[in-house]
């Protein structure tokens, strides 16, 4: 099976050399039979274990009413429900529904730019992680990601994770937001300080600019809060 | 309904004031039971109707398996078969994975300026769409989408749909690609001439140049051939 997968993917990822087949809560089964324990929870926001008796009855129950799909050129009961969840479970006003956490952190890019006028300039972190989308990369304080897909959008400014004054001098008149994650991911497993995050409220106050989290690896519930930064 | 969404959404876009609840076949039903004939077929790709019986039993087959998510980080049996059937009816020989169709050209742009080596430049269409991240939106040749969001990518020129010598003006010696909707969706419904593809073919070949085919909007089977580029 191995063989055949690797005949028609496009060779853009290593993958591991197990063929997953099924699931059960915490446990992931190959085409063989062999059961494993998830030690990764899924990935990113995907930690809903396996085999969830109450997800699947949902999900059934949207297939047998036949709508699959709706464009957002429509509203949706299911969309406007998950809306509301969303916002009571976060404290947030306003969900944007989109397909991955890149474009999650796209979204979030305009907004800033958007928001900002004439400010175009975005402060990340070092090590961090935010996507593979070229705006979203662009964010990515990992320059070995970014080599061969030159050029990068411009505008972006990498500070020291959990190092405050190195986020202080990089604002300047132009900036329109700072991006974080509050745990990083890729960066090793890094958490942030309680005065960090603290610090960044203050210093998007001061300035005016949005503060952005990127909770796609640290959010939903992976940290035993709804949202990371919620246990601050 | 309607105003709860409107309190919860982020007013992004404008949806037409009707929340669908439900399908079958080419009708959609509102929640109030009103039922519409769908004349736009969905959207994009999202184009199997409503409620169909095969799509509805295979999807339970895979709830009831218990791996509703896979990472990328391991093989699965179901992405292996999807690959392979996309191959033969593509005739391409490999296929990439990912989200939405903003994903889709974020990653062809990426493989033509990985392919591309120090070539950095791609010439797309005025009045092409090719997606809202900003890859995808440099990409895409409508300035009043990307005025409020800049800087966007750089390289990217935008020749004249259908006009094989505006093409052949901007290939220069830092031109890896170019990238095409067979049928422009959002620039009007307008068809490629045969002869025009065809060129491009022949620049793709002659200046050893990646020829994208963005079929997000026109392909898997609208146009009653898998691809539309298959029709030439």
């Amino acid at each position: 099976m191995i063989a055949r997968g690797e005949k028609v993917f496009v060779n853009a990822y290593a993958q591991y050399p197990i063929v997953l087949n099924g699931g059960e809560g915490r446990y992931l089964y190959d085409i063989e039979g062999k059961r494993y324990l998830d030690m990764m929870g899924g990935i990113a926001v995907n930690l809903l274990g396996y085999n969830d008796p109450g997800l699947n009855r949902r999900l059934k129950e949207v297939i047998d009413n036949g709508l699959l799909h709706c464009s957002n050129l429509y509203w949706n009961k299911w969309a406007i429900e998950a809306a509301e969840k969303l916002t009571a479970l976060s404290g947030m006003e306003r969900v944007f529904f989109c397909n991955s956490g890149a474009e999650a952190n796209e979204g979030a890019i305009k907004m800033a730019r958007k928001g900002g006028g004439e400010r175009t300039e975005i402060i990340t972190m070092e090590n961090s992680f935010h996507g593979r989308t070229l705006g979203s990369l662009s964010a990515t304080g990992q320059t070995k990601y970014q080599e061969a897909f030159k050029p990068m959008v411009g505008g972006f400014k990498y500070a020291q994770y959990n190092d405050l004054e190195s986020v202080k001098e990089l604002v300047n008149p132009n900036t329109c937001a700072i991006m974080v994650e509050v745990i990083q991911g890729e960066g090793g497993i890094k958490v942030a300080q309680e005065e960090f995050l603290k610090g960044l409220r203050e210093v998007c106050d001061e300035h005016n600019l949005l503060l952005i989290f990127d909770e796609v690896q640290c959010g939903l519930g992976r940290t035993g809060h709804h949202f990371a930064w919620q246990k601050m």
